[in-house]
């Protein structure tokens, strides 16, 4: 058997969620299906996180076990051409037997989009959260500041999070913008990514961090607010749940796999 | 009565075209749709121009005549709010009586996006064209400079064109390219964007334009064919219709509507 990761991104709207369920309607159903059709295997894939309903991926990397003999160069092509439009495979590598997608990850990136601005973008609407009202971003800044470093981060996760321990360690934590003057959706105003590195993440730790840093952007809660909410680990302090189509799954890295060094 | 001109974008995936049809299921019929919620009229709108099934607009401009006493800073938020979200009205203006935002238009720019990478990118599948084979963009510079001044291009549009007389001026036709490195859908490779800037475009020029340069791309038609199929006024010597999604209304250019210069 050999052990095989890929690279994939996927566009979320249309699923529920990465992880299988009895529906059926998820990305790991997806491409479980189209490696069946491609191999006759009944292979189980791992992803490197689950992501929830609606959220996106640009960098998430599966992997499994398979007896296949299809080289590996050629998997990206023929998964393609057996996948819906919304899930693109971009790079297989074959990892180590012990390579796992999940266990073996060093770091995880998310990023979270923002348009602010008085009109949504047609174009970029299923992969951005559109808040037309103003947005304070040094004071976002300034408040995200307080996350960086390891910390329980009991309030920032949902309170049906299985893991007992909460404390997980973000390495960088940054808000970029670019201004939009009539841009490809005509929207003026500007694009605000939240980006969050870590060495991993609770359920909807990203989605809570970014609902919270919108409540400090409007101006609803003190940058050092973050501090005591995280100190007092009450997922009922932190702000709402921001919506699941803003986030997409960047970049996970690995020491066994690394598509970005590959041409 | 009052003339109204309003800037819009939509995403046309899902749509059969900008003008109304007995089916239903145009960008007019939901403009309309939503204006009759909101003032209980039955206005006729007005387009630049009509846009294909599967095209795109970031800057269509529509103009209709109204009762409504609506503040026109209002009517963008009032409209979007009865309207689906792949339908976005951007910005509004009265403009004089003479006004018409077919008839009226000084210039108008069409763009179409190729993405001439490996794997498609997910996030921008509905509005690019994916060409994974290499490309000769020089070559298509050259071809498509044979195209701008005012020609007759009778070879460049659909047999089913209704107008009789097919001379258009092409005041600026451009490509321009943008190197992708691991971007957001993590394609590798390049995006090639067609840009034409004409008095008005035929039915389906656009469209026969670029495939007839994605043939001199792919250096199956010489440059310098492209002279001779405009001369031969003759549909049949020149390329494939492109794909619709690739395709966006740009803009459109007025004398007396000029949103663009509007905060």
């Amino acid at each position: 058997m050999r052990n095989l990761a890929m690279l994939i991104s996927y566009d979320g709207t249309a699923y529920s969620g990465f992880q299988s369920q009895p529906s059926g309607n998820t990305i790991q159903d997806r491409l479980e299906a189209a490696i069946r059709l491609l191999t006759g295997e009944d292979v189980k894939i791992i992803g490197s996180g689950r992501t929830d309903a609606g959220v996106h991926a640009r960098g998430q990397v599966i992997q499994f076990r398979t007896a296949s003999r299809i080289p590996v160069e050629r998997w990206p092509l023929a998964l393609n051409s057996r996948l819906p439009d919304d899930i693109v495979v971009h790079y297989a590598q074959e990892v180590p037997e012990h390579f796992h997608a999940r266990r073996s990850a060093l770091r995880k990136t998310y990023r979270y989009t923002i348009l602010n601005a008085r009109h949504p973008n047609v174009f970029a609407r299923r992969c951005e959260f559109h808040h037309p009202r103003p947005l304070d971003v040094e004071a976002m800044k300034a408040g995200l500041s307080y996350l960086v470093g390891e910390h329980d981060f009991t309030s920032f996760c949902s309170a049906h999070t299985e893991d007992a321990n909460r404390v997980r360690t973000i390495y960088d934590a940054r808000i970029e913008t670019s201004e939009m003057d009539g841009d490809a959706g005509m929207a003026r105003g500007r694009r605000i990514i939240v980006e969050l590195t870590g060495n991993g993440f609770l359920y909807n730790m990203v989605r809570i961090i970014v609902g919270t840093i919108l409540l400090v952007g409007e101006g609803k809660l003190a940058p050092e607010h973050i501090r005591d909410i995280l100190e007092a680990k009450d997922r009922r302090l932190a702000g709402p749940t921001a919506m699941a189509h803003g986030l997409v799954l960047w970049e996970v890295v690995y020491e066994d796999f690394q598509p970005f060094l590959q041409k």
